[in-house]
């Protein structure tokens, strides 16, 4: 189960804490680390940080954007601080961890993403995420070391995994109460349904996209809240197809044959 | 409260890892610092991973035993692995927190003692201590850093101080962890956005009113599972609205216009 709980570290700066990082997560049990666009890595203050999780360090995978990492993933949790202009679904780590091995024990792959040593994860990257997590901290020293917060996460996901193994019986109540993950649509089919949405809202002339204000955020929000299944997002793609060919006016050709 | 829950750190070698642990303490609000006989500070390593939390290194105390830590304290807690010889009183990281913050609410003074980086608290040391506290990890590979071992045991005192001090956490979370009840969309809204969303589809020619099959339930299911606000059902309306404009070609003629 926790070899489908990926971690992912956004354009990290320093590699001592690409090394934290992994040092933690094997710790924890965790083993899969997806780097997004590091700034220096292979790298010796990896390996030294890293103390021993040199497997962890050498199974790294290095991608160019945040979308390669979350390919397969149905669930991806994005670290955050609290104060974000739109509201979004918020977990405490607590929550994070558990919902990440409830999921993970149902076969799903789970993300959970972390930002900029300095600057987090942008707006964009956090509307791609299902939900944020905040690690409460003091307000006026909040930011904490990125291995730290790796650390933190890694730690609820050993509690609840734990937790659950004690409790087999928790993992089937799951199953019936809402899609079953094996059927969810991944992160990069619900791109590709955010894509033609966006595209569709364009030809309709419900979108400028010069002035786009906050309508993709929000339906995105709506969406990713709902874990959609793979069936839901061909039946909304199929009326999105129509309705580009309406605009286009094939609908009143096909309609006069 | 939390002044009254002091973290000692016992003959620490690598002075990262006091400025890591200071830096972990005041982001979980924690700000006493005593050192036992540490090898190397103060020392720039230290104010380098203590990313501004200079106050707390500066305010350090640095103490010769473990005796001199300890003075003023009626609850110790001491870190140590699963597996000693003399059965102790144990805790888990969560127990840990919820303690020293039950402790420290009544008066009382709390210290959580961490040891070596290579051989942790000596039997000695640990029989100093009221109850052991060992951070659940991976068998083939236990041993976290010291920093992170503080972050953990400080994170686990913090979630214990915000459950104490009223949940104010909670209260706020639960306003953005989903649409607030009083901003949801009604079952009569929901209805007319239904109807609305059928009779576009019959306009795009996506839906056949004599062979409607199962298309209907099916959207119905996908968005009443996720409790949809009333703004997004007006967004979601405006789209419908748009799409129909489109199928009777009006768009065309305001683009024309």
């Amino acid at each position: 189960m926790l070899p489908n709980i990926r971690v992912v570290l956004v354009n990290t700066s320093h590699p001592g804490n690409i090394g934290g990082a992994a040092r933690a997560m094997k710790n924890m049990g965790l083993s899969r680390l997806v780097l997004v666009d590091p700034q220096d890595f292979p790298s010796h203050d990896a390996s030294a940080r890293a103390s021993g999780a040199d497997d962890v360090l050498a199974g790294a995978q290095v991608v160019a954007t945040l979308e390669d990492a979350l390919v397969g993933c149905t669930l991806v949790v994005g670290t955050s601080a609290r104060d974000r202009r739109i509201p979004w679904p918020m977990l405490d780590p607590r929550e994070c961890g558990a919902k990440a091995v409830e999921q993970a024990a149902e076969g799903a792959e789970v993300a959970l993403v972390f930002g900029r040593e300095y600057a987090g994860l942008t707006n964009e990257e956090l509307q791609r995420c299902h939900y944020h997590v905040h690690i409460p901290s003091n307000p006026d020293f909040s930011s904490l070391n990125l291995a730290a917060a790796v650390q933190v996460l890694a730690y609820e996901v050993r509690m609840a995994w734990l937790a659950a193994e004690g409790q087999a019986l928790k993992v089937e109540k799951v199953e019936v109460a809402s899609v079953r993950s094996a059927e969810l649509a991944t992160m990069d089919e619900m791109e590709l349904f955010y894509q033609h949405l966006e595209s569709t809202l364009v030809d309709i002339g419900f979108l400028d996209p010069t002035k786009p204000k906050h309508l993709m955020p929000r339906l995105r929000r709506l969406y990713g809240r709902s874990s959609v299944s793979r069936s839901e997002i061909s039946i909304l793609r199929g009326i999105l197809t129509e309705t580009q060919k309406t605009a286009r006016g094939d609908a009143h050709k096909r309609k006069d044959q």
